[in-house]
């Protein structure tokens, strides 16, 4: 039998895509990218994903695995010799538990469809970010999804419970842990996340939930220097109920304030702008907390300015500013943007080093510089004339050179994906490396799953 | 050269024990346990613990790693044929920053050095265990230590950000990472934790820390039903500063109450007793928040009897009921004491369950039920007369029989070690034990590292 008839076998009719379903469907949620290969399996059960894997073992067949392919890295790219196992039909949420605190659910949940879920019964599933309505849980453990509130619940690495993943080989792990506390052995649910699905194939995963929050606080704040807004952040996290503090410098703040959107809170000339939110349980205590914390934090002069949310509307438009993404899109355009993580001191100087160095080459340069500050993760987005998409290349290895100079990360919240997988080798120790590619190797032998990522 | 000449010449005299030095350590903390080797290597840098792997590869040695020997499941015990690598040298503490939250030590460093450092500077390492000021950072590591707090800042994992680890061929991995966020490759950290000295000697680690507490809050409380409890506790994690949930049963309660110790803050006769403590940075409104919640589960009946710590002497004397281990020790020796972890609402059915086994097998049974249940945590006294330690291996093989009809962990966060080897693959899915085998062998192929441990 061939390929598809033997796949059919197992998955059925509704199991398998071919033809202009394939063609049709794009492997980046920002581009037109079709897959290279031509069968897309779409099992229903781990059952079903482990006899696909046992079928493309022992024929050497490999395998790119499909979430819901919001990705930025290149992570669900196909090469013409590759197959998708996209884990779509494995989308059904089996428990939501505010007992214990947890919920059980498929590979291809949505972030969003989990966090209504967990609404629903009065629990909040903490991980959120842009493509949280197409994102899948088993796409987000894969890539450790990260997206706002990280200061507070963590990554999704600190979100899982437990998982169901299959190898190359078509072995079921079964480490559903739903523990708090489990020493008993390795945590091998570890060695599944954040390995870009290299190590094997997560179907299903029990995901820590925390009860829905009550009381949501917001401000905007401008600070005068550098030592104020790290001073800031030293208080901020003082807060047991800090659940974000992104900052916004003022090339990322001008164009944003002088948009005509609408989104100038405060006054333009200051040196940065902060948006703090706390989140807890207890409605009016909480906002005490947080007025007796904006009230100190300006009267030792950290905070020259501030403005609190009075309702959820203003909280809403704050929030706005920070995400005021379409003005860098219509201001700035054309621009590479980033995705660094580095130490909170070294912010200005790496900007002002990858500006320094951008500028020996080009008469061009602007900068747009924000982030989740209380994470280490910085966006940078930048604009050396019309040609900069061209000139991406060369305007990343400026940007990393740079980085690594202060020892920052490459990437802290998307991946490496195939996109950045040439950047690795100069990003990470030797041993580091040496010990990634044993243990992907004792994982997958035969480099059958997603082999053009990560390294 | 022989091999203790070769040691000598890398590490120096200072760096070797031999003769009385090695025969009169002990490899577990409450019996006397002599090293059955004949060298204890003590090097003072990674570079030395990287020397000595590589000659001890070369020659085939094997090795255990020493840390504060604290651990309880036998996993320092050293054979003939194996010599020990203790990091006691290793214990600078090289950086306490405020500002980045972390700290950089060496393996050796106590859990206790590291707290009063962090103190010094304003700071929190929230890992707190009896063992504190002998058990090491890098021991905490390699078992994933736990303690008091974990529902509020976790195990030692989620602590960890960034580690220096020796494979067991001398090559060096350096995953000093200082990020929150950072996702450049797999997380290689995660591969040196939990795993008991198995995959690797961690010889630094870089430590998350957290402000220290302004406030604490600590109230003792009765309920009347099994259903009460998991209310309560379900209530409970609605606090932001909840820092423990500490459950007494009337077995345990009865024998600390009455044991003229002045630890019987409440009436007899209920179902169970909870000890609830919140950590937080507002000294005024954190108590507002407590008293508040307090009220709340009072008023709607969930909680029938309290006492609300007024003063730190009183929240000491509060403690003292949880932490009354020498009276279980005083009325109900010889018995055989666990660390088991299960579904919170499988507790009560589990001991019950423990309880009429054994009672079908011996004619005195006795228990003491107590622990850290915000974490799925209990702790559970085994007594079944004067016999009870020559009949600890079928005490303990009832109970894990037990265990497993209810999904839970045999070791919540005391590990493996050799001592409960035996039952691991009983807990574990076959899919597991592959994985974890798979890993090991691919960092250590010859077996090197604690041979006897886990696996």
């Amino acid at each position: 039998m061939d390929l598809e008839s033997e796949i059919r076998a197992i998955v059925g009719d509704r199991g398998i895509l071919t033809g202009d379903d394939v063609r049709m469907r794009s492997c980046d949620p920002f581009r037109d990218v079709a897959p290279g290969g031509s069968i897309i399996v779409r099992p229903a059960s781990t059952e079903e994903v482990s006899a696909v894997m046992r079928l493309c073992h022992a024929r050497g067949q490999r395998v790119v695995t499909h979430g819901g392919r919001t990705g930025v890295a290149g992570g669900a790219f196909v090469g013409e010799d590759e197959i998708v196992i996209s884990l779509e039909r494995m989308n059904v949420i089996e428990e939501i538990c505010s007992v214990t605190s947890l919920a059980v659910v498929g590979a291809g949940v949505t972030i969003e469809a989990l966090q209504n879920a967990a609404a629903e019964q009065g629990m909040f599933y903490p991980i959120d970010l842009g493509a949280k309505g197409t994102a899948t849980i088993g796409g987000s453990i894969a890539t450790n999804a990260g997206g706002n509130r990280v200061l507070r619940w963590g990554m999704t690495r600190q979100n899982v419970m437990g998982l169901e993943a299959v190898l190359a080989d078509g072995t079921v792990v079964s480490a559903m842990n739903r523990l708090i506390k489990n020493n008993t052995g390795y945590d091998v649910k570890q060695f599944f996340i954040g390995t870009e699905g290299t190590t094997g194939i997560v179907t299903r995963a029990v995901m820590r939930l925390v009860p829905a929050l009550a009381s949501q606080s917001v401000a905007f704040v401008a600070v005068d220097s550098e030592e104020a807004l790290l001073a800031l952040l030293t208080r901020a996290r003082k807060l047991a109920t800090l659940s974000a503090f992104e900052v916004m410098w003022p090339d990322y703040y001008d164009i944003v304030a002088t948009s005509g959107s609408d989104r100038s809170p405060l006054a333009q000339g200051h040196y940065a702008y902060v948006l703090i939110e706390a989140m807890g349980y207890s409605r009016e205590l909480d906002a005490q907390v947080f007025e007796e914390f904006l009230e100190s934090v300006y009267t030792e002069g950290l905070v020259v300015d501030a403005v609190l949310a009075a309702s959820d509307k203003q909280i809403a438009d704050l929030w706005r500013v920070r995400e005021g993404a379409e003005c860098i899109v219509r201001d700035m355009s054309p621009f590479v943007s980033s995705d660094v993580s580095l130490d909170v001191r070294d912010v200005t100087k790496f900007v002002d080093l990858v500006r320094s160095r951008l500028a020996e080459q080009y008469s061009i340069v602007r900068t747009a510089t924000f982030g989740h500050l209380g994470d280490n993760n910085i966006h940078l987005a930048l604009h050396v004339g019309t040609e900069t998409l061209a000139e991406e290349p060369n305007v990343e290895r400026v940007m990393f050179d740079a980085l690594r100079t202060f020892g920052g990360a490459l990437t802290a919240e998307h991946g490496i994906g195939q996109l950045k997988r040439a950047f690795l080798p100069d990003h990470k120790h030797p041993g580091e490396m040496a010990v990634m590619r044993a243990v992907r190797a004792a994982l997958d032998p035969n480099s059958l799953l997603n082999r053009d990522v990560l390294f």
